[in-house]
């Protein structure tokens, strides 16, 4: 199996088709009155993410559902113009939500949550969602990879626990890095390790 | 979408080639000896599995790890030669673990943990693993479905979140009913519901 995983590897790169896997785990977007409501000001960098422009937070939040709670959860920046929290399935059942599978910014008639930070609280009516696994692939790598902008493709990924992700969603722009995006359920689901690989499959 | 996975969904039981899928939560097995320290006797019965013979017990334990604890954890039944404990790799975080992705019964070197039952607490040095997933196959479905025992396969859901799972190790017996087996990061990532189906790819 290690060498199976090692030749795949291997003809990926060969090909030139390999796409790196990066696992998003559980985090939440706020708008800018938010931020000043929950933190007292606008979010603050703490470190960059691998898409241009994005960021992590110094904020964190406490995210509570019906069921139960997150402590200390990731605030990714910039801010945005509507709040989103982007859990896994899993995390669904440990607040009791079951958050729609959704494209990030598609939150209408999702469940809500309430957000608690250090100086206040928001109950959210919606935004909570899984987001849908996809592609964020620079317009430079799109032909290299033989995909176009909102293409849908199948991803095999060269992991411990290999897989055929079906149903992924492409996104190409000039402004992205080339990554795919899994939830935590989904790396765990095969196995990945930071710096693993994957191949798009038409 | 909805349409392709009815469509899918016909042509398997057209062709007899589908499997049900079953997530397993995460569940502890035990020892008589083991059960009479944490209990004060032996399991006992309070539904069957889909697996003839097999049962979810009355009893249940907390599971410790490192970092975390879980409470109310499923036992489930008859007792076994040697103590397991198995749980998602999204658990083994919150444990602070990190089990390995194993056969069932394969736990040489595996991480341990505390099990806290109502009468005692046992110490196990190994035993925590991730179920690595597999197909329980009846031995009158085994040439209907063209698979033989010990053979490692590759298997389509039908499912929100569509995968093909690669590397599920079949087992044949009269004493299995058929089904595939999935952990609940499995379950998650391909969105599985109660009653969905999968089909073989050898």
């Amino acid at each position: 199996m290690e060498a199976a995983k090692l030749q795949n590897i291997v003809d990926a790169v060969m090909g030139k088709l390999f796409v790196e896997l990066e696992a998003s785990g559980r985090h939440v977007h706020v708008t800018k009155e938010q931020a000043q409501m929950l933190f007292g000001h606008g979010l603050t960098p703490k470190r960059p993410l691998s898409q241009p422009g994005q960021y992590l937070a110094n904020e964190r939040l406490t995210v509570i559902g019906p069921k139960g709670e997150f402590q200390n959860v990731a605030v990714l920046g910039p801010e945005r113009k509507e709040a989103q929290i982007e859990i896994s399935l899993t995390d669904g059942r440990t607040l009791g939500v079951e958050p729609p599978v959704r494209a990030s910014g598609s939150v209408q008639g999702s469940p809500g949550a309430v957000l608690q930070g250090p100086k206040g609280r928001i109950i959210l009516q919606q935004g909570v969602i899984a987001a849908k696994r996809h592609i964020h692939v620079h317009s430079d790598d799109a032909q290299k990879l033989g995909v176009r902008d909102k293409q849908i493709v199948k991803l095999q990924t060269f992991t411990d626990r290999p897989v055929v992700f079906a149903d992924l969603l492409v996104r190409v722009s000039p402004d992205f890095a080339t990554y795919v995006h899994l939830d935590y359920d989904e790396a765990n689901a095969c196995g990945m390790k930071p710096g693993d690989l994957g191949r798009i499959i038409p």
